[in-house]
C-alpha cells in the first residue's frame, strides 16, 4: 500500500466521484473552541464514501473477472457503493447483508441493481455463505475494508482533504475519521503522509466498539466484545483489518471514543448548522470534534462525515433529543 | 441590469462564497421521469443563497456608507445573509424582522452579530419602522430582492448553473427556482440568457402565494391576497418586484405552483436521496421537478434548492408524513 495506488485510484474516479466541499459554521467553531471543517461524504453518490472504494475495486478488475461478477459483504454502505459502481460497469453484484441491517440500506442496494442475500447474524455463518457463492459462480470478492483497491479508493478522500485544507490555510491539526475496519482511515493516512504531513489522522469509534482505540493503545489487534447493538451500524466491525491496522498504527494518533448520544447530538447540529443529513456512525467524527476538544491538537480540526443513510425514525430521535 | 453586473458581483464573491455542487440521485430521476439535477444552496453560508446577494450589496458600498451601516428587512434568510456579509466587513447591520419569523432565523441573525428589530405584522408598519431607523442613523437600505446588487449577487448562482450544466451535458431544459420577490430568478435568468440560452428559468411558488405565476400569465404585476400563513415563509412576498418582474417576464417560462404538502414530500425525498436539509420554501422547486413532470420541458431539469433554515418541528412533520 502506498500513495501511487491511491493516486491511480483517484485518476479512475475522476469525472465519476463527487468532489465534496469542506463545510463549516461559526456556530460549530464556537462549540469546539477551534475551527471545524467538515468533509460531507454523505453527499457522495449512494450517501457515503464507500462509493469511492467500490469504484476503485471494480475498475481494477480484469475483463474476465468483470464478466463473472463480484460479491461483497456489508451492513449497507459498502453494499450500495459496490452496487452502484458494479451497475455502472455492467458487472453482476451479489451482496451478503445481515437481515437486521437498516431497511433503507437493504432497499437501496436492491434498487441499485444488486442481488441481496440476507443472513441471520445469530444462526448463520456469513463467511461460509459468501465462500459458497464465490466458489459456485466464480465471483471476485470485494471485502469492505481489507483490500488494497478499496483502501486506495477511500484514500482519494485524503487527497481532497490535503488540497482543500491547504486552500483553507490549515497545514497542521487532526483529521478525525469515523472508523469501522479502518479502510477509510488507512487510505486517508497514506494520502496525508504524502501530501499534508502536518495533518494527523485519528480514528473515532462509538463506546463499546472501540477496537481501534484499544488496538492502537496496546499495539496489537484487539477484538470488540460484541458486533451489533449500536445505532452506529456503519462502523461496527469485530476488529481492525490485517492490512489497515499496520498503516493506521504507524500514522494515526490515539483513537477517540464518543457515546451514541453524542453522535445523535452531532447529527442535530449538522442538521441545524450545516444542513446535511448524517447517520449516527457518520456523525462520530463530528461528535469528537465538538465534544472532545481537550483530546484534539491544533487550531483547526477536520472531521470526515462519512455517511448519511439513516432511517427517518433514528433521525427523528436526534431531533427529538437535541433539535 | 445586465450580465456585466452579475460577472462583477461573481468576482467579488470569489474565495468567499461556497460554489455548491450539482447533486442527483437515480431514485429522484425515476420519480420525475427525467434527469433531476439539484443545486443545493442550503449548503451556502448561512444556509441559503441570500449570502450571495448580501455580500454583493455590502461590497458595492463606498467607505462612507460602510462606516454608517446597513438596514435590511427580511423574514430570515436575507437577514442572515446580510448579517454575515456585514460582519465580515465590520459593517453594522440592523435587521427588521417580523416577530413570527421562524425562531431559528431570528436567533441565527442575532448570533451572526446583527441588531434585530422585531415588529408585529398585524399592528406595526414595517416600512415606516425601517424608514425611521434609516433616516436617524444614515443607514444604507438593502432590500431583499429589488436592488441591482442583490440581483447581481444572486445571479452568480446562474453563472455556476450554466457551467455545471454544460459539464453534465445539459444544454436545454428548465431551471426551476423557488421564487419570492424574484431576486434570485431574475439574476439566474440574466446569467442563463448570456451563458446558457438553452436553459429556461421558471418560477415555483406555493399555492395561495402564486403572485409571479399570475403576473406572468396576465403580463402585469398582481398581488397575493395574503402575505403570511404558509410554511413556505422564505418565499412569501406581496407581489413581484419592480426591477425583477420585467426581467423574469422577458426571460422565464410560465410559473409553476406546488402545494405545501408537496414541499414537505420533496423535503423528505431530499433527506433520503440527497442527504440535504431543506426548508419548505427551499424545496418548492424540487417539488415541481418531481411532481409536475407534465408541465416541464426537456430531458433534464435543474432545481435550485434555495435554503435549509428549518425549525426541527417542521422537518419532523416532513419525515412523519413522508419519511
Amino acid at each position: 500500500m502506498d500513495i501511487n495506488l491511491i493516486e491511480a485510484a483517484d485518476r479512475r474516479l475522476e469525472g465519476h466521484v463527487r468532489r465534496t466541499p469542506l463545510l463549516s459554521s461559526p456556530f460549530l467553531d464556537e462549540i469546539a473552541g477551534r475551527r471545524v471543517l467538515v468533509k460531507p461524504e454523505c453527499l457522495q453518490h449512494t450517501g457515503s464514501f464507500k462509493f469511492r472504494g467500490g469504484w476503485a475495486a471494480i475498475t481494477a478488475l480484469d475483463p474476465e473477472q468483470r464478466a463473472r461478477g463480484v460479491l461483497a459483504t456489508s451492513s449497507g454502505n459498502h453494499a450500495q457503493g459496490i452496487a452502484k459502481a458494479a451497475a455502472a460497469h455492467g458487472v453482476r453484484a451479489v451482496i451478503v447483508m445481515p437481515s437486521d441491517a437498516p431497511e433503507i440500506k437493504i432497499a437501496n442496494t436492491r434498487a441499485l441493481g444488486a442481488e441481496v442475500v440476507l443472513y441471520d447474524r445469530a444462526t448463520e455463518d456469513r463467511d461460509l455463505l459468501a465462500a459458497d457463492r464465490i466458489e459456485a459462480d466464480g465471483l471476485s470478492f470485494i471485502p469492505p475494508f481489507d483490500h488494497p483497491q478499496v483502501i486506495a479508493g477511500q484514500g482519494s478522500v485524503g487527497l481532497e482533504i490535503a488540497a482543500q485544507a491547504q486552500e483553507e490555510g490549515v497545514t497542521e491539526g487532526d483529521v478525525l475519521v469515523c472508523c469501522g475496519g479502518g479502510g477509510l482511515t488507512s487510505g486517508i493516512a497514506l494520502a496525508l503522509e504524502a501530501r499534508a504531513p502536518g495533518l494527523r489522522p485519528r480514528t473515532v469509534e462509538p463506546e463499546g466498539f472501540d477496537d481501534f482505540a484499544r488496538s492502537l493503545d496496546e499495539g496489537r489487534i484487539c477484538r470488540n466484545p460484541a458486533t451489533s447493538g449500536s445505532i452506529c451500524d456503519a462502523i461496527l466491525t469485530p476488529e481492525p483489518g490485517r492490512l489497515t491496522f499496520p498503516v493506521v498504527s504507524r500514522l494515526a494518533g490515539p483513537g477517540l471514543v464518543v457515546s451514541e448520544d453524542e453522535c445523535l447530538r452531532a447529527m442535530a447540529l449538522a442538521f441545524a448548522r450545516l444542513r446535511i443529513v448524517l447517520e449516527p456512525g457518520g456523525a462520530a467524527a463530528l461528535a469528537a470534534a465538538l465534544f472532545r476538544p481537550e483530546e484534539i491538537a491544533g487550531e483547526a480540526v477536520i472531521a470526515v462525515a462519512t455517511g448519511g443513510n439513516v432511517d427517518p425514525a433514528v433521525f427523528r430521535q436526534a431531533l427529538d433529543r437535541h433539535g
